[in-house]
């Protein structure tokens, strides 16, 4: 049998002590599936307290970059998290130091992704990072090498578990938002300061990832348009419901001649769409390609063991000899990302307006799309109380969206609008 | 840039010609991504007939098994079919000269797997078979590589898009399988002769393939317990609906302590559970992963580019340098498979009898299952109509299969039982 494949694990927090778990308990198929032993030969956390796991036979690092430097290891496994500071550094040792690098770690990859992938491209060495998309899914080796015969057309995923868990509860309750995201609090399914999630920010890292892949551009997470589920009411939930939609955070990457379109935002998917029937703390990712057509990949995007199989799968493909380029293609090759400004995007809209129920109001209404450009595909007013506010619900035709803004600008200055509208992106099956 | 990768294709039908089309259309992003590029050398089909692309810069042979042996190519991608013949002579052939080959022939991988693993491996060439199973879907190398570093408990799937469309259509429009078959088979969705997919023997290959991944088994397509979707009912299919349940035909392998369970029957599946969303053509896999817990992949399971698009991953994987084992593990340590009898399967049942309308025939259907230690979970009997049969249906919890069939002989020797009962296996999620 050949060498072992040498392991250095930075970070001992539940993924981190999933992976060593792993690989502890399943050492022999492991090996054999490698064709080589792979051996954890040197771990680093910040405490040196009882884990639960025998961490006796491996060499102790107090840190990180040290143990990037000095470690023995053949591969270093960043499971510290954040886009700056030790983990950063200590990445970019290991890859210098000519080591293989894993990590999980989304944010590092989403703002730094690029230079990291020229740094390990030049030493010859992997850089994989199949957990920090989508836990489980294995989607980056999906897109990289099970597609790698198809131009990708567009990637959409529902990449953040507690914006899902806290839409399908509101769902299924017909509760409001802060109530549900204190439960979720209360559950463990959503963080103390919970911002990162639900403002968008977790899910638009993962997109830059998934569109770096699919489309062979480099890393762009600062044009990615960000908007999170904040603002999404249980009316607008029961609207969707009535007009056949269901709201899901939606991460939508498709390229375009115009340029990269990267956006997360509340969406109405299809309730035909299979999207659409990914719930709770479930994740997704739907890849559309010119051969496959539409592929979709659900499973668990979070967790000590969905996180640490995707860590152990970019771990066993260094011991099996597999290395793909970081990003699908050389980093000479990538194209610098053209983002297509978001008020180019072209798509349908849900809106829902507060009217006085007056004769009139809706005329004014659609006076104001059709000056706009805006084509409008349903209307629907359930409740009737003459003088008073009303809710009404549109849906247009595709249109572009810097016309939508503006008819809604226009809108809200009407006089029968007693409050701002609520917009929410459609997105075709 | 290295050496071109040079490939031979053997028969040019629908998949054939899309992977032409795929390497002449895409050879430029191919090239990039492969770090080299791939190009055709030699083709062969039965006639040179017109087939809307361009075929005139490779060599041409009018056989197979010439081309495997005297052609300059490094990969042979065999796209015939048929498990014996002239795809296998021309396959072995080919790995005998020392190519790698790459098929979609899940016929001859299902009854020949193992051996020609043997041989690939015995010449250190790949032996890739990714379209064989599931289409587009790449669920091969996510089994293989993306879940390397779980044990595989289960995995099922909808490996059929042939009966997946009837048994859809059948639901939606309330009809009998022969109408609905009759007009797959006008509308393409079904072979003139049928049989291979309706009785389940496409789907069984596939199990088999999938099994012998999941579990690091030789391939055992004899042992696969099948029973196709001839039998299905409206009514069933009417009922399933009603206690919360959709009718697949799924293919599931299970390895339990007694050994490995394969079996294609058509199967109740929970609404609750993603599978019960796979409709139409559509193909999908669900993997239950120790680590992972549960991933499911759906997309498209046959046709040009889906097809195209697992050989083109295939191909790739070569160009890239890829090369895993066969099977996930080299052969020799393949385990033998050790098949659990299908009477000693452990299931949930649902069962449909019609019996008169009389009193105490229930009483006596409820004896003939507690004689058999079978427990009911729900009974249902919808119509009354003194003396005349009836439809009633059970549901039973999980019990052992043997029991459940000599129960089912018992109540079929019961007087008040008119026609023999229809029995569908319940999976749980």
């Amino acid at each position: 049998m050949s060498n072992p494949l040498k392991i250095a694990i930075a970070g001992l927090g539940t993924v981190g002590i999933g992976t060593v778990k792993i690989l502890q308990n399943h050492a022999e198929t492991i090996a054999m599936r490698c064709g080589r032993p792979v051996i954890i030969s040197a771990v680093c956390a910040r405490s040196q307290k009882d884990r639960g796991v025998d961490l006796s036979d491996y060499q102790w690092f107090d840190d990180a970059h040290t143990m990037a430097v000095q470690s023995d290891a053949d591969v270093f496994v960043e499971l510290i998290g954040g886009s700056e500071g030790i983990a950063k550094d200590a990445v970019e040792a290991a890859l210098n130091a000519g080591r293989h690098v894993v990590t999980a770690n989304k944010a590092l990859i989403a703002h730094h992704g690029t230079a990291l992938a020229k740094v390990a491209e030049a030493k010859n060495v992997s850089l994989n990072y199949e957990a920090a998309v989508a836990g489980g899914i294995p989607v980056i080796k999906s897109i990289r090498e099970g597609l790698a015969g198809n131009a990708v057309t567009r990637v959409q995923g529902i990449l953040n578990g507690t914006c899902n868990y806290i839409l399908t509860t509101m769902r299924e309750e017909g509760r409001n938002f802060d109530e549900v995201l204190k439960d979720a609090q209360q559950f463990g399914y959503a963080e103390a300061d919970p911002s990162f999630d639900i403002d968008g920010v977790d899910a638009a890292h993962k997109l830059a990832i998934l569109a770096s892949v699919a489309f062979g551009v480099e890393v762009n997470f600062e044009d990615v348009y960000v908007e999170g589920i904040r603002h999404v009411s249980a009316t607008d939930i029961q609207f969707a419901e009535e007009l056949g939609y269901r709201i899901k955070l939606l991460g939508v990457a498709s390229m375009t001649e115009a340029g990269l379109e990267q956006r997360v935002h509340p969406t109405m998917v299809p309730r035909s769409a299979p999207i659409s029937t990914v719930e709770g703390v479930f994740n997704a990712v739907v890849t559309d390609g010119d051969a496959v057509d539409t592929l979709m990949q659900e499973g668990r995007g979070a967790g000590e063991g969905p996180t640490a199989s995707a860590v152990l799968s970019d771990i066993m493909d260094i011991a099996r000899g597999i290395c793909v380029s970081t990003f699908g293609v050389p980093v000479t090759s990538l194209k610098p990302s053209q983002p297509r400004p978001m008020g180019d995007h072209r798509g349908a809209y849900y809106v829902r307006l507060m009217l006085l129920d007056e004769p009139g109001v809706i005329a004014d209404v659609t006076a104001v799309l059709r000056n706009h450009s805006v084509s409008m595909e349903s209307m629907l007013q359930r409740a009737r109380v003459p003088g008073e506010a009303v809710p009404v619900v549109i849906s247009t035709h595709v249109t572009i969206e810097s016309n939508m803004l503006a008819a809604l600008e226009a809108i809200t200055n009407l006089d029968s609008v007693t409050e701002a509208p609520r917009m929410i992106r459609i997105e075709s099956a």
